[in-house]
């Protein structure tokens, strides 16, 4: 199994930010096809600490071909466009390969 | 839930590296009370670029409580020694909550 991991900085306004977050992009993500799951956590530095992240998505496939067909597919390309529309600035991408 | 969440830098010596990570660190990782799963995951950037980390290992627990009793456990504390023993010029830990 894969995942696509998008690690946030804090944004200027979280409020709006969250806003759209959860209420336009999170959506845009749940109709992506080959979506296994995902998970989203607010983030915190460890031991309390304020960290340089502040929002992390993890978002599952069942492999690298999958992941890459669902970001080719319309509705990877619709939430990769709203990404860019509001946490370009924010944003970090990576992929994992869970090995253990 | 929430999970403590460890990025790694790429060290100089990845083998080397990832021998004690696998073989010493994560075996005293999984004798800690109240860890409830683990996930490792070898990173990438995206879309294909080279990664500022390359390994990141979460850790859930029930609870914030939880975890920090866990930390403060014998074994979280050996868990934490080793840590500092091979990885404290790489790692990043930082906490999440998960929310959806």
């Amino acid at each position: 199994m894969v995942k696509l991991i998008a690690l946030y900085r804090k944004p200027e306004d979280t409020e709006e930010f969250e806003r759209h977050y959860f209420g336009v992009h999170m959506p845009l993500v749940a109709k992506i096809p080959g979506l296994i799951k995902s998970e989203v956590s607010r983030l915190t530095g460890f031991p309390g600490q304020e960290s340089k992240f502040f929002l992390m998505a993890e978002m599952y496939y069942e492999s690298t071909d999958k992941m890459n067909e669902a970001m080719a597919s319309p509705e990877g390309k619709a939430a990769g466009r709203d990404l860019m529309s509001f946490a370009k600035d924010y944003v970090v991408m990576m992929t994992g390969e869970i090995v253990e």
